[in-house]
Order: structure tokens, then C-alpha cells, then sequence
């Protein structure tokens, strides 16, 4: 089944303690693309710039990725630049300059209208409103936001949230959202707004997923060595509904599923600049992180022990 | 099989969003006993002032734990008064008064000296070396400590490491004590300096047992409601121990489990205050918990996905 992700295309600059990487590979949109395509077709919707080193998405094109909805537009390329500090618990970002991007108007080619899996990237709740009103009947939506748009559109936000399925937010935005310090009942707050889950994700602390009925924590992989954060929300994402897109009709078990499948594209996301991970992972080092995930999180529950 | 704990026996002063709580029992010896009894035999050690109300004590010797070990010294109890902030996310320490813990030495009972499992809550690593040198023979010894005793204290702690098999902190101790902003690899250099284990408790993001050659993780239990956050590390290391000594030799498989017995009990700490919540805990409570530990952590994982 293929996945729609509307979202960034974007040039990145970026300084970590380990060095620096300049004009790469970013924005929403590839990030997602550069992990869901390992495991099912990818359609992308975005806009680039007359910068764009289009050549440089071969290789997403090369794994299923349909490229055909990407506008090229006259200008300048989304360009962010950031800094991180030596130890990654802050992000200075030195420049945004949004391009062409600020006047994007998602169009959805005729030809994947008829998807049945659709990711909006973080972009303006009016324009991800507007790419479900050109979808047909689409049946997993996936939705992620910003404190942006959470302050500065909130009721498009909570109108677009009566059409979502899986709200997907890092912790502070949750909050934000729901205005409550409880994470779980900031959850319950958005899942009366119409999404029937709330996935949360909170970096090196892992992720939950918070359902109708049940709720699924994985925790985040650890690394030795974090060498660029960037994009490892879209990352998880696209590893989300990577999953979710090669299973028939997912049940509550695949979304289970789907949260490591997540939180293991996140850390290797990590492990270089900009998605060069992605471009030579292989199916089985997936398959071992998966298996780890497992190995990291099981154990015998003992029911006749002495004195419970 | 029964533990030793030798930590504090204090009286806490709480304010909270919910309300407050005056002189009620607390500190570190009290927490671990006050969780750890509903799994196993405890032995506590610790002194108290003229003004403890002893009879307090009472639902802890009547589950089995002995408190033959707590010296009564003249003067003031250790007090502590402190106040959290709307969101639990800081506390102020109001006032802190050492009291006839000041010049606390522990002095081991002949009839506990047989202690197999000893738990050295937060207290000088000299002291804690000292209650080492007094138990004959001890098969697990899990250590707490705190950033107070890693900053001022360093060489006598480092040297204890070498005599402990668990050191159980939380993230940014363990952090301090190998200068390494990376958890794992703070882990790492914490396990070549002697303990096989590290438990890196991380409050509500749940806690990571760096083990020789596996890693677990459990997360924190999510609850709609944190009453009073106060024991909820020294209830962690209770559950933790109770469960170890609730089996003959424990495993790595027990030390898993033991992890989810830690996070359950320190789930349980923070829904009253003080200890409360501990006074009328049913062990059907904690199995339903622990039932919920697997149900949020489980999942199956499709080898035989289409696209992986």
C-alpha cells in the first residue's frame, strides 16, 4: 500500500561537536520518504527551489519513491541552518529562510488521490485540511504539528484533529496542545478532539503510543555515539507508517508494531548527516534492531513467585 | 530470603498542588522498607530522634519488617520540608536539619550480619563502605548515591563501586559520576569500575538496567494523577530488591522482572503521601500493575512482514 507525506523538502546546514554538514539533504517530507521507503511505495507532495540538487533524491526514486508530485517553483530552496550543543540537549537555529516554501499550496497529482495512508507533515493546519479535502478516502491519517501552529492556529489545528487518526506530537506539544502537565491526560484531551490515538514522542525517553483502550511505550535505542538529531522525529515517522502501510488492514497489534519500527528508523536516522544512514541500510540490519527492541523490553512475568 | 537496608529514617514536610502533609514518616530507609516488605523479609537499619513517632513504624513490624537495627540517639530526627512546583517538574528544599543523622555510624546487629541481599541507601560512601565491612558475606549489594557524595566524595565512592554489584542512580547521576553527557556510555564506565549492573532510574521516563551483556527497559507507569513524587526512587529500589529476594539466585531473566516490580512500586509511592499508598497495597494491586507493565510493553514482531 502506498503512503502520501506531504511535508518539506528542504536544504539543511548543520554544526554538531562532530562536525558540520553544509546544504544536505533535509525537511519533513525526505526524511519521512528516506525511512518509509525501506519498507513500503512512497508518494511525495512538496516544493522545491531553483537550488534544489534534485539528483540527490535518485535515490529515493530508485527505492519506490514516486517524486512526481514535488512543484518546482522559482527561488530559493526551504534552507535551515542549526547548531547543536556538545551534548544535544539544545539546537540553536542560526538561519531559516522558508523560500518557496512559504507560499506552498499542496497539490495532490490525480494520480494519488486514491491513497489510502496519508502523513501531513508539519505544515500550516489550513494546508493540511486542504490536502485531506483532495484525497479521496484516505484511511490512516497521520498528523504532526509544532507549538507554532499550536499558538498561532490553534482552532484550524483542532478543527483539522476531527479528521486525524494518529496525532503524532513530542511531548511539550501535547502538552501545549491540551494546556495540562499530565501527559496522559493531555492524551485523553486530544483523543476527544477525534484522533483515536496519540502517539507522543520524547526523544532518548522513547515513545507512547496512547490508543482507545491500551497504551504502548517503546523506549528510545541507545546509542553510544548521537551524531545528528535532525529529522529523527520525521524518521520515526516514516518508519511508523512504513509499517503500517505493509500490513493489509493494521490492527491494534500492528500498531504496536509500527511504534518500534518507528523508534528503531529514529535512531538510525541519528547515526549520520542528513539521511545518509538510509541510503544503504540493509533489510537485515532493520530486522536486527527490531529484535533488539524485543530483547530490550520482554520479560517473564512470574505469577507463583513466593511471596505475591 | 530478607534484605538489609541501612538508609534514613526522616520526618518530610510536603506541599503539593493537592495539598500538604506535616512531619509524616519518610526518608530513604523507610520508602525501601515500606515497599520492599510486600515482596520479602526486611532488616532496617538507621537512627532516630526523641521526637520519632515510633509507633508509625508499627505496619512495617507487622509485615516482617525488623526494626531492631534503629538506633534511638537524643535529639532531632532528620527533617526535611520541601515544595513542589505546579508540574512536579522542580522542588525547592524549604528546610533540611540533619538532626542525630549527622553523626549517624551504622552499627549492623549481630542477627542481620547474615544478610545476603544489602541495600546502602543515599548516605556517605564511608559509612556505606562501613556497613560492608560488617555483613559477612553479602551475594547482592545494590548502592544508591547522589550528586552531593559524587561531587564531594569522589575517591571514597569510587572505591565503594568496586564492592557493589548494582549501582542504581538516576540520569544525571549517572552522568555526573562519568563526565559523560551519553548514557550509555556513562554506563559503560561506571560497569568497569565494578558493578555489573547499572539502574538508571529516569522518573517518569521509567528506568534502563545496563546489565553485563543485555540492556532493559521499563517505562514509568502512566498515571492520570502524581500526588506526591517524594520515595519514589527509594519505592523503586524496594520493589527492585523485594522481587530479587523473592527468588532463590536471581538471573538475569529476575533481574528484568525485578525492574517492573522497581517502576510498579515507585508507580504506587507517588499516589499518596509519604507512605500511605503502601499501608493497605493489596498483592493483587501489584500483580494487575505489573499485568499492565506487560501490556504496554509487548509486542509481536512480523518476521515475515511483505516489504521487511
Amino acid at each position: 500500500m502506498s503512503i502520501l507525506v506531504v511535508g518539506s523538502v528542504a536544504l539543511d546546514s548543520v554544526e554538531t561537536p562532530f562536525g558540520t554538514a553544509e546544504r544536505v539533504l533535509g525537511g519533513s517530507g525526505v526524511f519521512f520518504s528516506a525511512a518509509a521507503s525501506l519498507l513500503a511505495p512512497v508518494r511525495m507532495v512538496g516544493v522545491v527551489g531553483d537550488d534544489y540538487p534534485l539528483g540527490d533524491l535518485n535515490f529515493l526514486a530508485e527505492r519506490g519513491v514516486d517524486l512526481s508530485g514535488i512543484e518546482h517553483a522559482d527561488g530559493e530552496s526551504f534552507f535551515w541552518a542549526g547548531r547543536y550543543s556538545y551534548d544535544f540537549n539544545s539546537r540553536d537555529t542560526l538561519e531559516t529562510r522558508l523560500g518557496v516554501f512559504a507560499d506552498f499550496k499542496p497539490r495532490i497529482p490525480e494520480a494519488f488521490k486514491d491513497s489510502r495512508l496519508v502523513f501531513l507533515g508539519n505544515i500550516d493546519p489550513v494546508l493540511q485540511m486542504d490536502v485531506l479535502d483532495q484525497v479521496r478516502s484516505p484511511e490512516v491519517v497521520v498528523c504532526d504539528t509544532m507549538n507554532y501552529w499550536i499558538e498561532g492556529s490553534r482552532e484550524a489545528l483542532i478543527s483539522l484533529l476531527g479528521r486525524v487518526d494518529v496525532l503524532m506530537v513530542n511531548d511539550s506539544e501535547a502538552r501545549e496542545l491540551a494546556d495540562d502537565h499530565n501527559l496522559l491526560r493531555a492524551a485523553r484531551w486530544i483523543q476527544e478532539r477525534g484522533p483515536k490515538i496519540v502517539v507522543v514522542k520524547k526523544g532518548e525517553h522513547g515513545a507512547i503510543l496512547f490508543g482507545p483502550d491500551s497504551i504502548f511505550f517503546v523506549p528510545g535505542f541507545p546509542l553510544e555515539v548521537v551524531f545528528d538529531p535532525t529529522g529523527a522525529g520525521d524518521s520515526f515517522a516514516g518508519g511508523f507508517m512504513g509499517y503500517l502501510a505493509s500490513v493489509e488492514s493494521p490492527t491494534g497489534e500492528d500498531y504496536r508494531t509500527a511504534m518500534v519500527y518507528g523508534s528503531a528508523m529514529g535512531s538510525f536516522a541519528v547515526e549520520k548527516f542528513s539521511v545518509d544512514r538510509f541510503k544503504n541500510l540493509e533489510r537485515e540490519e532493520i530486522l536486527e534492531r527490531i529484535r533488539q527492541f524485543k530483547e530490550m523490553t520482554t520479560f517473564e512475568h512470574q505469577l507463583q513467585g513466593s511471596n505475591v
